[in-house]
């Protein structure tokens, strides 16, 4: 089963803004063991947007569209594709009654442009919107296309996931009947060429599947996919032992999921104390809901008299030290431990530039864990700008801990 | 010039990946005064490529493609070129040196399947990379297809960044011809509709600019664009009054820059307190260089002990006044500032979902600001998933900070 996401509207194009729906509906797929083969974002020009829906509609099975059902002259989604299959778009009279009650609701009534709204081409299903003003469109077996469905949604994302929600996922679940099963590795702690090499011959083995390596600033990700999740049971088992302790978790949890996961099965807990993160290793925690069972804060102690004022330290003795250091980054995580009672701290310090500082190179990195049997250091020396240093940085100190937490160290 | 961007990877279809590769390159192009007609994001599989490079090569002047350039067997983008338009890889001697300099900077080896990045299609000119071993392709009047050139650049967005800017910009700058100039204001506190209105008389006045109004979840954007600057001068000077308080900034600089620069030119100083967006707030200061000038630092303080143990609030009036209200807020706006000695303190509490929190419905949030002249507090309800309502948290602490700051209250 072919899907493509066509998303439609110029500001797609020029700006900063992103297309988060097409992101969205991709997680979404995926999760019925579905994927899209190619996603479009393309301007509200009628000849752009005519060649790819004829396209679209030559080599896709599924067509998901977003935007261009508003009300204004640059919306024509519904009224391009009526026009390419030769069919008339009528009122849809529960549309119509939907609007005026979205408005009436709003104690306004709508402008005439609004109207053009509730059509529906002959042939074609309208899709409810009860959160805004534009109805979608389910078009199966279009003229000319038997096989195909087209499915026109809103660029509004709330309205569009409500839409997608109650509307479309249930009937692509349907159709997707046999799924497709993924398995999902993610490996820290090692460069992609790396894992490349090393799980070449055991991809090879399982060469049914089809397998793809994703690299990010934060971890690798092995991916498969194949239709009978016995294979994926044992492509799992053959690669738990090549990966040993760099695989951090197989499914849909990342870095910093099963870092906080590891901890809450022992009743464990964290604090953090950030230097050159400056709040980023904190931040990536706390987005996971729940975080809290596990992350009982941190102090970001950008400055000097920071790391005195929240974390007692002795300014001389970091002075003396130095604020990128070693002992500097022990000394972190040790009293962001001690302060906050926490099993495990991690203390960061560094320069993410863009100049030296002091002493400090650009991209220098001392990241410590303190824990009940002592406290682990590493030191890196990292290149990239300063958000990818910083970034990776709380990576290699998520990974840091987690090995820290799974393989604890005889005490000393 | 009809330019289209091909984003090559699978992660791009089915993950929580976002190509902002070519998000960003919109951005540069459009400052050359050229736009995209057309942007896809394609996996990693030969057939669905292969198609849409010969779709690309027959209805666009400029190909720019990102990703699939990597050394491993996945990674086919020149590949690919090369054999649909029939020529032959051949090694590039620099690009080989450049690759055996990176590694050796970094006492490596390159692995052996890095070695084919070397690789380059006859009539095709490498582009460098200092930054990542895979050099880049410009490829103009490929066989069959005089008029046409493409542009192959990696996917890390670093390196294709350092690419375009060395490599590729000044080549389309001077196909460009006549340079576009650009104004960008940014505006805080004010919805995309509310502005849209109340500019909407200038805009007509300055009609022969081109006019665009972008809203995110932490500002307003209006950009204007025309060939004239004086244009652009006067058009800046009729919005200055109509925008007032609520104009940000005008030029690069967003939210966050301008607050630190309001801070700097005054000489005074910020510490943060946060409870609900868990840090990002200090993530968002420290991501900009130079911030340490006038952010200090701050307290995550995800839990009740954590308020305790880092700000000395008095774990009884927490319990009793609740963590999620406009008291604690501005404890923990007024411990932040006093702690750490800063001219202003920034606390936040609230709850981000997905569930309520005792009494707290999702979306409920506080946000005190604690400065000279007494503390000023604000309560929201949002609407939004966990991320957005951080998010949006930290843009409306940050124009309440920037507000209190540039109009500071009568003293009380």
């Amino acid at each position: 089963m072919r899907i493509e996401c066509i998303a439609i509207g110029t500001e797609l194009l020029t700006t900063r803004r992103l297309d988060t729906n097409s992101v969205w509906l991709g997680e979404r797929l995926a999760a019925l063991g579905l994927g899209f083969h190619r996603k479009t974002a393309v301007g509200d020009s009628r000849e752009d947007l005519a060649a790819l829906f004829r396209e679209a509609m030559g080599r896709s099975d599924i067509i998901l569209t977003t935007g261009g059902l508003g009300p204004t002259f640059d919306d024509f989604t519904k009224e391009l594709f009526a026009e390419l299959l030769g069919a008339d778009l009528v009122e849809d009279a529960r549309s119509r009654a939907d609007m005026l009650d979205f408005y009436a609701a709003r104690n306004r009534t709508p402008p005439q442009v609004n109207f053009k709204q509730a059509l529906i081409p002959v042939g074609a299903e309208p899709l409810r919107n009860l959160v805004g003003t534009a109805p979608g469109v389910w078009w199966q077996d279009p003229p000319g296309h038997p096989g195909v469905r087209i499915v026109m949604m809103p660029g509004v994302p709330r309205e569009m996931k409500r839409m997608w929600e109650e509307h479309v996922e249930p009937r692509l679940a349907v159709l997707a009947g046999e799924a497709v099963h993924t398995l999902r590795m993610v490996v820290a702690g090692v460069p992609e060429s790396n894992l490349d090499e090393r799980t070449r011959a055991v991809r090879e083995q399982h060469g049914h599947l089809d397998w793809t390596i994703l690299a990010s600033l934060t971890q690798v990700e092995l991916l498969a996919r194949g239709s009978d999740p016995a294979d994926l049971v044992a492509a799992r088992a053959a690669f738990e032992p090549v990966l040993g302790p760099d695989l951090v978790s197989v499914g849909d949890s990342n870095l910093e999921d099963a870092v906080l996961a590891e901890l809450q099965t022992r009743g464990q807990t964290l604090a953090v104390a950030e230097s050159m993160t400056g709040g980023l290793l904190a931040s990536r925690l706390t987005a996971i809901p729940g975080a809290s069972c596990a992350f009982l804060g941190g102090a970001t102690v950008y400055t000097l008299a920071a790391k005195v004022a929240l974390l007692g330290l002795d300014p001389a003795w970091l002075q003396e030290v130095g604020t990128v250091s070693e002992a500097c980054a022990s000394g972190l995580a040790e009293a962001a431990r001690q302060r906050l009672g926490a099993t495990w701290g991690v203390g960061i310090c560094g320069n993410a530039g863009p100049g030296a500082e002091g002493e400090a190179p650009v991209g220098a990195v001392f990241i410590a864990i303190a824990g009940p049997a002592g406290t682990t250091l590493k030191a890196h020396r990292l290149a990239g700008d300063r958000a990818e240093i910083q970034l990776r940085t709380t990576a290699l100190a998520l990974d840091l801990l987690r090995r820290a937490i799974v393989h604890p160290a005889p005490s000393r």
